[in-house]
């Protein structure tokens, strides 16, 4: 009797917020070892990522990636054990890190360049190879160093502060000796960004929910004003933070909410780019693989040694995938967002 | 009995659009040989440049430059010669290029660095010290070579094309093996920018007065898509061509028209930002003095051997300098607007 592997399908694409019902939760048979190609590796997955990049694929407007194809298994980045290998530099056991897809198993060829890597477990755990020692890590790691470039001195501004990418820079930015301000929501977030990650300040969105608050609380926090933005979030924090930006300020431009119903949120004085000579830019971490073994020897060494800390949100099963994505589209999670599949 | 030095004080600073009332012509005498201290130099002025960073300097909201005091001589580039020197290095009857403001002479500390440089006349014309080889020269030059970069082969949209900056972007440019796309006010500068300085084509913005309407030109016009966009003018010109930027490319914001009133426009989708993953940056030219002589020497070469083309807009006298930058304001000069003080 064949195992069996529960697959999610994107079933239709969202008119405006994703629900529930755009999944479809299907089963498959796992393939046998006979049945893998040369090259081909059967990889169990332990985890499941889940990332706001996948809301963009959901749809098929312009991006910068292609959309998710319909009734194919939702794109994501998996950590499990190799189960069967056709390919030499792989073994039975070996943990591994793969775009495996929204199930709990996938086959994956090895031989193709960069799909399957095997990773330590011996310092580091399985689960962060998503997160801090992953793609979310090193997009964090990307735009404080590459883009922002901080010096010892400089005040760095992240928002989404709690999450996956944002808790990153900021612990990288302290390291480089830079004061860290977080934007965060709710009391609880803002807490654990100063009191557990070591930023200098938080604020809390929640209660500056038009310009002159925030950017007054902004100020407050920043009294030196601005040097580096990491922006997860636009919109009012972009607004307010370019309010409060220095001369010659870079801003890393890494997520942009959009409006209700899909529509893109205005910047409301791109002017100030021209009066305080600001760089924006945007990046997608992918594009730039040239980075991952500097960045991940820095933020593998740091986690190793218990300097860079994390927190997950875990939801049990493949069959909470879609709730608990959702839920991450609405900032329920604290910490990166992982499903547990074993 | 003494010469004569008209000048022209920034009388009051304007509430929306500026007006020949904030301006005052008044009379002060020339001073004499013997009255300059020891290093300043006595200049005669030839040409006045006016420019649109004036229109900020009136006003005292924040900006990158201290605002223009009141009841002072409005500053402003002039080129002229030295009529009395105690100075070493300069001597009466050397043509330079100064910050003498809006007025027929001015007297230069020539000691302090940069305040007073000789130029040669032999194959340039002085007033090209005010353009072309001079302020807006070497801003053009600044924002295509260092932050555009462009490769043979790229896309390059100017907007203002006509203008003393804008003309001279897009000859570098096609000096680079680039497409250059011009947009400009009207048939008379659409057919200037195209037959005279050599763009491939210019996109006359008065003929298209919404987005849907102007990015469908810059469609048609830039087929490819747009790799380097240097901006003058903001607001739609900048929306339509973010609708077109190809990924990775590059703005170069040199200036940014205001709202009626003087609120700020806004930036319609900066999400185009992340999903193009653009760069943007505002600069001011003065604040790169180290690219001064790479720039002129590439600049002056080219006027020098006529490959490089530019217009004058010429008022006569002092008096008419407010009316004549009233006008620019509005888009009424056609090339380097500048005021003939002989």
């Amino acid at each position: 009797m064949s195992l069996v592997n529960h697959q999610i399908l994107l079933a239709s694409r969202p008119a405006a917020e994703p629900t529930a019902e755009n999944f479809k939760l299907v089963e498959k048979p796992v393939p046998t070892r006979d049945e893998l190609g040369e090259g081909q590796v059967l990889v169990r997955h332990h985890y499941l990522s889940l990332d706001p990049y996948m809301r963009g694929r959901m749809s098929d407007s312009k991006s910068y990636a292609e959309p998710q194809p319909l009734d194919a298994v939702m794109i994501g980045g998996t950590v499990g054990e190799v189960v069967a290998s056709k390919h030499p530099r792989f073994d039975e056991g070996d943990p591994v890190v793969c775009m495996g897809g929204w199930q709990e198993y996938s086959v994956i060829d090895a031989s193709q360049r960069g799909a399957l890597s095997k990773v330590d477990t011996r310092q580091i755990p399985l689960s962060a190879y998503l997160g801090a020692v992953g793609m979310p890590g090193v997009t964090a790691w990307y735009g404080l160093v590459k883009i922002i470039a901080p010096k010892a001195g400089d005040t760095v501004l992240v928002s989404a502060a709690s999450g996956a990418v944002g808790g990153v820079v900021g612990q990288l930015a302290k390291a480089r000796g830079c004061r860290v301000v977080g934007i965060a929501g709710g009391p609880d977030k803002c807490r654990y960004v100063v009191d557990e990650l070591g930023f200098d300040a938080c604020i809390d969105h929640k209660a500056h929910t038009d310009l002159r608050s925030l950017s007054g609380a902004l100020r407050d926090a920043a009294p030196k004003g601005i040097d580096g933005c990491f922006e997860n979030v636009g919109g009012l924090c972009l607004d307010a933070a370019m309010l409060r930006m220095n001369a010659f300020g870079r801003i890393a431009l890494c997520g942009m909410i959009a409006g209700y119903s899909g529509q893109p949120i205005p910047m409301a004085n791109p002017s100030l780019i021209l009066v305080s000579r600001l760089k924006l830019e945007g990046f997608i971490v992918s594009e730039h693989p040239e980075v991952w073994p500097e960045a991940t020897l820095e933020l593998g060494g740091m986690v190793a040694s218990g300097r860079l800390k994390f927190r997950e949100s875990v939801a049990q099963g493949l069959a909470s995938a879609p709730e608990a994505f959702l839920g991450l589209l609405k900032g329920k999670n604290f910490g990166k967002q992982l499903v547990k599949l074993i």
